[in-house]
């Protein structure tokens, strides 16, 4: 028997930000687009807009910004805020991770 | 923004045991029918019970007995093994909670 636990960010009803969503964003990250990213997720384009329109809205920042021309023609990277959500929520799970395993360990052996 | 969480027990792909079947078990518990414990949860008997029989297979020990006849006219009621069951996985939870609520603070205030 394995103890699972999922974490994740929500305002009022609205989910905003969690696995999936960082996920969605290294891809974006990795492949410098949100079109490629979101056939990666197997998601629509129009999905993957809505998902980060949402974390946008509830955050109150940016978090992919189009670049225009340059060498690689353009594409979508995320901004700094995004890589500092990505790593406080990355550092987050770690924490809660460790203490699961200890604390899951004591009751479910 | 809040941190929201779940932890649950699961063997393979199957969700064994988590918050749903705690709050099954203790309708059970409190009506004495899982029949009525069905109907407060919105599930159908046949849910219900395969619930039950998922939980009882997985873990190895039946967490509902019978009861047949007496003062109350027999009905359901729960093992000492289920009871503590969910003794353990709320322990668990209250741990977690703590946990999560300190951790969460310190990266998403």
């Amino acid at each position: 028997m394995e103890i699972r636990w999922k974490v994740w960010l929500q305002e009022e009803d609205c989910k905003v930000f969690g696995r999936g969503p960082v996920s969605m964003l290294k891809w974006v990250d990795e492949l410098g687009s949100i079109n490629k990213a979101a056939v990666q997720m197997g998601m629509s384009y129009s999905k993957a807009m809505r998902l980060i329109a949402n974390i946008e809205t509830h955050m109150g920042f940016s978090v992919v910004e189009r670049q225009v021309g340059g060498v690689r023609g353009g594409g979508s990277r995320l901004t700094s805020e995004a890589r500092d959500l990505i790593d406080r929520f990355e550092a987050m799970e770690t924490e809660i991770r460790a203490f699961v395993e200890k604390c899951g360990g004591t009751y479910f052996r």
